[in-house]
């Protein structure tokens, strides 16, 4: 008997026969004894729809009010979910956000979740109930309704994994596991079997939409085993789980990342001193701004230019911001690009190998892909290059690592 | 600088464009000084909406979590309205019933409110903010949300105002005031721009839909000055408040009220002995079907007749209640009816005022309408009829009262 925490998003609940087909596949676990918290978000459109109202309302709706507005969302699932449970013979309760008591700070819109009362949850399990969570919220130490942001039903979910010590997080969406890059851009793309977290932790916050980079790094930090599957089709998923060193030898590269939501912007010339990093990042930080890579290349004349990226719907924003930092700093000039993709190579396999990163740019260059930025971490390489070359650069990668395997199969 | 309690029902809030236009009017009282907080009801056909899901999963959807779903409307309402406040320069702040802790009984569906916590509120008003609470629902002492059963956000404004002490509650509606009947029947209805606590309860209780008749119990037993306006029409509304002796000659009845949804059961030939009624009515509170006209004739053969009426939903439920307690009685059979309606004249002058009975009866008997039962109060006298006979009956009262204006109107 296991307790297992399930997840589904929006669009496995999004009519009243998907939430009636949920209740089903819940009553299956719980007819072969286990115990079953589910966490669920808003019917897919239904977010959409109250964010429409809001913003008919207010250009830039009110923040605290916004999160009481779109987690009437989740609070209608949790309440659906339970009838149909109810209905099919397996008794449930439903709790919201506050009542659960998942304690968050008060960035509303974009709260973290800080504490949960797991009492009143292991309550219900042993009196035989299925716990019915609502996804993406919170509630602040004043009582104020919070939520997540976008995607951060995941996070509630691995969150109550590890307050409950679960023996599996189960994130159902609509495909059915991770894959070595996108389907649609690399018709070559595999699901694979297994993943580390490091691996997805990359993977997710370089743009591949299967999970909220921060359930992962939840995930990884209190080692709850994370599964993704289909809703509505059978099959073992990706396992995303602490990396096993006695597993037979790994490929090099895992799965080709990519992303094409962000800018980036230079502040070009400031002095080359101590705290200069700082001093442009703090302000940034100041207005929410969430920032992605980060470069600073050696100095010339004493002076280094500053490089970093940042989501694109963040860019006229952060541009604002660099103003008056560029002129406190005195800086020459700040530039930036709206127009750019980065694309990441990710593997823990690449520790033990050499030249992975030589091959990746040699694999660029035979396509005269030119590039702008490099970073590097322990499992991952990424570059910066034009928007354009985006799908080019995914395929010719894809190819240069083996990671191919339906074409293969479609050759044979 | 007074302190004002106003509700907006369904209607009012409707659109994005009544939500504006309501906040537009709250912005008006504030302009003029006063302390404002609004309860709002969800957006009309949201809570159908709601119910319609709920009904598609099961057939009598689980209580509790009929309340997690349905509260979601007014928790929709009062963020769009608050942020509706907030972009015309009005600070605002919502709160849902479990927020402000609108602490109530653990019936859910139907709970009654035992409590408020009137501190976040004043706190907030003495900042200048308006205070936007969601009406119709409210929190158990476990945490469990409730709501007060259908038009319940009525019950939610006037507990506030008593709580607060407020110097007025202000019903909103999609009626200018209480009438002497209801105009859809009655083209000679007049609206009135008083009416004691006391009428409006006869009048509430018996079908007269502008005001749920718990919220004018609140509204009298704490007496909070009540009134009832339209909402995007200006002028006075009827303000329902204590008599007031020193007002000049009162006509003798106030109002004509009537009811179509009830349905009447007798249980025939129970034993005249102390405890019967108990007995029978003990289990039909059980079942939580709610009582309304209850009569009982002398006794014949040491045997009595036990008449009562029961909302026309509750008819089938109430029949089968009725067969077990007839048996335990030894009762000889009972007997019921849907089809009826109940037609009530009312008025705080009927208690000075001799022959006011016989005229009502009198007026009935010259259109030939039977009267099946009979009930009276100190300031209402009710009689139930075959239901076709309703309109004949309402009409043929209005006159004989002399209570017709808009016909007189008319001919001069």
């Amino acid at each position: 008997m296991a307790l297992i925490v399930q997840k589904y998003g929006g669009t496995s609940v999004g009519t009243v026969e998907r939430i009636q087909a949920v209740a089903a596949k819940v009553k299956k676990f719980r007819e072969n004894g286990d115990d079953i918290v589910v966490v669920v978000s808003a019917m897919s459109g239904e977010t959409n729809r109250l964010l429409g109202l809001a913003s008919t309302i207010q250009e830039q709706p009110t923040a605290r009010e916004m999160d009481v507005l779109v987690s009437t969302g989740e609070q209608v699932t949790i309440a659906l979910l339970c009838m149909a449970l109810n209905e099919c013979g397996c008794p449930a309760r439903s709790y919201t956000g506050s009542q659960v008591k998942i304690l968050t700070d008060d960035t509303h819109t974009k709260a973290r979740i800080q504490d949960i009362d797991d009492g009143p949850i292991r309550g219900d399990l042993k009196e035989g109930l299925v716990v019915v969570v609502a996804g993406f919220q919170g509630v602040d130490i004043a009582g104020n309704i919070t939520t997540l942001g976008r995607g951060g039903s995941d996070t509630t979910a691995v969150a109550l994994a590890a307050a409950l010590k679960a023996d599996e997080c189960q994130i159902y969406t609509d495909v059915d596991g991770v894959y070595t890059t996108d389907p649609r851009v690399v018709e070559g793309a595999q699901r694979l079997s297994k993943i580390t977290f490091e691996e997805m932790l990359e993977m997710a916050s370089l743009g591949s939409k299967v999970l909220q980079i921060r359930a992962v790094e939840f995930a990884g930090k209190y080692n709850v085993p994370l599964r993704v599957l289909h809703s509505f089709q059978d099959g073992p998923g990706t396992l995303i789980t602490i990396e096993d060193d006695n597993s037979v030898e790994k490929p090099v590269i895992s799965g080709i990342a990519f992303n094409r939501d962000e800018a980036k912007l230079t502040v070009m010339g400031v002095p080359d001193i101590p705290g200069v990093a700082s001093k442009i990042l703090t302000p940034v930080s100041a207005a929410n701004i969430e920032v992605d890579m980060i470069l600073q290349n050696v100095a010339e004349d004493n002076t280094t230019d500053f490089t970093f990226t940042v989501h694109r719907n963040d860019y006229v924003k952060t541009c604002k911001v660099l103003e008056q930092v560029s002129l406190d700093l005195q800086a020459r000039e700040v530039i930036g690009d709206g127009k750019i993709a980065k694309v990441s190579i990710v593997g823990v396999g690449m520790r033990s190998h050499a030249g992975v990163a030589t091959k990746m740019f040699t694999a660029l260059a035979n396509e005269s892909i030119n590039i702008q930025l490099i970073s590097t971490s322990e499992i991952k390489i990424s570059v910066v290059i034009a928007e354009k070359y985006l799908e080019l650069a995914v395929r010719c990668l894809h190819s240069a690592f083996e990671l191919d395997g339906a074409e293969v199969v479609q050759e044979s």
